[in-house]
């Protein structure tokens, strides 16, 4: 069942919607401009995982594009209604969403709870390299181009992927202008390396421009624990062949490993992964 | 007074709803991707200008982004209907929306028509030239960056003005990192150079990746008709200055002269300005 809760300020724990129903005005800029932002997370037995980076990282996106969103505490009430009022008790996926709203009103913001779709997980993944056409640099000095921001101007993302798939990938992992690993449309990038029986989990630098992945964040904390070497890029796509395992991570498809990269075969390895994987599930 | 028309299979003429109420699902991928594209006309005594065009470069960003749309006849009636609904005769907005909709429905497409926002047109423009981040050949190696496509993803576009406002400009020209005049965020660039008692009217070449303008395409018809030459890019900045007029130039606001750049004056002319506003005055 899907369920919609609008944060509204009557309505202290938000407010219940019929998300079958239209509900928006197609005049909100979130729908003319894709002018707004989004966070998405999996809740496991009624909990969201990484809440506080979620929120976090909302809030980070909000600044960035200068748009007045709710408290997290309003946030918190209106996903704990939606959790509560939904009759899955499976996996589900909590997209939190904002817009800039109707033009000179406020944000509209919305917690939309619904079931994780089906054959999204377990699968090894043929991936593109695709040009993002921005430079690794190009995020420091023009922050008009809103490159830490999760907007929901996701367009350009789309269709990286509507490509992959038209080529028979199933992915995407974007590169800069000056050849350096980027991102996936809707992941982070993950490599190991194996030296000398150290464990190094590397991701590319978040002053690439790309955004940062609470999924990451999060197995990075997990992994530290467990005795493996942390690091941040700059990554290029040598690296990812050369490294021991490539993964793309994201909070509801989780650790999705990579077994090619525009169509040459990477090094898959059932052992890490299924490490990983066991790190990735103690987040909470 | 705004009149909304949805097209519907189920209408041939076009559903008219009510554009004050809500319309969109929140599933719908226009809000949740920015998964859509738009054009914006301006319709002067009940008829749109360059429909023909809109129309046109309406299909082109369809199938950039591999969205199946109606076809022109459909917008056409959707079109008429909305203008025979408002009891408005001055000057109006017509807006026609395509989303992607629903996963797996199929696009949700609409016809807005709504007043002319008040303040407009008549002034003359403070400009900064932004950094797009992308160099002026990606469009042509990378399609999935939907460069030429009139995209619902326009929150850097939005980011952009906001950013120029915050620094006491009005608009902005969005430069290539390879520092090619590229266009502004919802405008074309056009500049004249008069030489030996020719005139030419000169815009940056669509190779650069950017939007083929329908004003800008009508005006140089237009004034070759007029005796101008027409020149084609690439342009870079120091072109600006060195010219003898720079206007941006859209389908609502119409001709707008620029009349500083980054803080420094450039040449303003009143006579090629009430020249170049009659033609633009002159298309249909």
């Amino acid at each position: 069942m899907t369920v919609l809760v609008f944060l509204d300020p009557d309505y202290p724990d938000g407010r219940i919607a019929d998300a079958s129903q239209p509900q928006l005005k197609v005049t909100d800029t979130g729908v003319t401009r894709g002018d707004g932002i989004f966070e998405t997370m999996l809740a496991v037995s009624g909990t969201p995982r990484k809440l506080r980076a979620h929120l976090a990282r909302l809030a980070t996106s909000a600044e960035a594009m200068e748009l007045d969103v709710p408290a997290s505490d309003v946030w918190e009430r209106a996903i704990s209604t939606a959790l509560t009022v939904t009759d899955d008790d499976g996996d589900l996926v909590v997209k939190l969403v904002a817009t800039r709203g109707e033009e000179g009103a406020g944000a509209t913001a919305w917690v939309l709870v619904s079931p994780v779709p089906g054959g999204l997980r377990g699968r090894r993944l043929a991936v593109l390299l695709l040009d993002r056409g921005y430079d690794s640099t190009v995020g420091q000095r023009a922050p008009w181009l809103l490159m830490g921001a999760k907007t929901l101007s996701y367009a350009v993302n789309m269709a990286a992927l509507r490509h992959a798939r038209s080529h028979g990938a199933d992915d995407v992992i974007f590169t800069s202008s000056d050849g350096k690993v980027l991102e996936g449309p809707t992941s982070t990038v993950l490599i190991a390396r194996v030296r000398d029986g150290v464990k190094h989990l590397i991701t590319p630098q978040l002053e690439s421009g790309i955004l940062p992945g609470t999924s990451q964040g999060a197995l990075f904390t997990a992994a530290r624990s467990a005795g493996w070497e942390l690091g941040y890029g700059p990554l290029v796509p040598a690296d990812l062949f050369a490294s021991d395992g490539v993964w793309l991570i994201s909070s509801v498809r989780l650790l999705a490993e990579v077994e090619s990269i525009d169509g040459k075969p990477v090094t898959v390895s059932p052992e890490l992964t299924a490490e990983l994987g066991a790190l990735v599930d103690s987040v909470s």
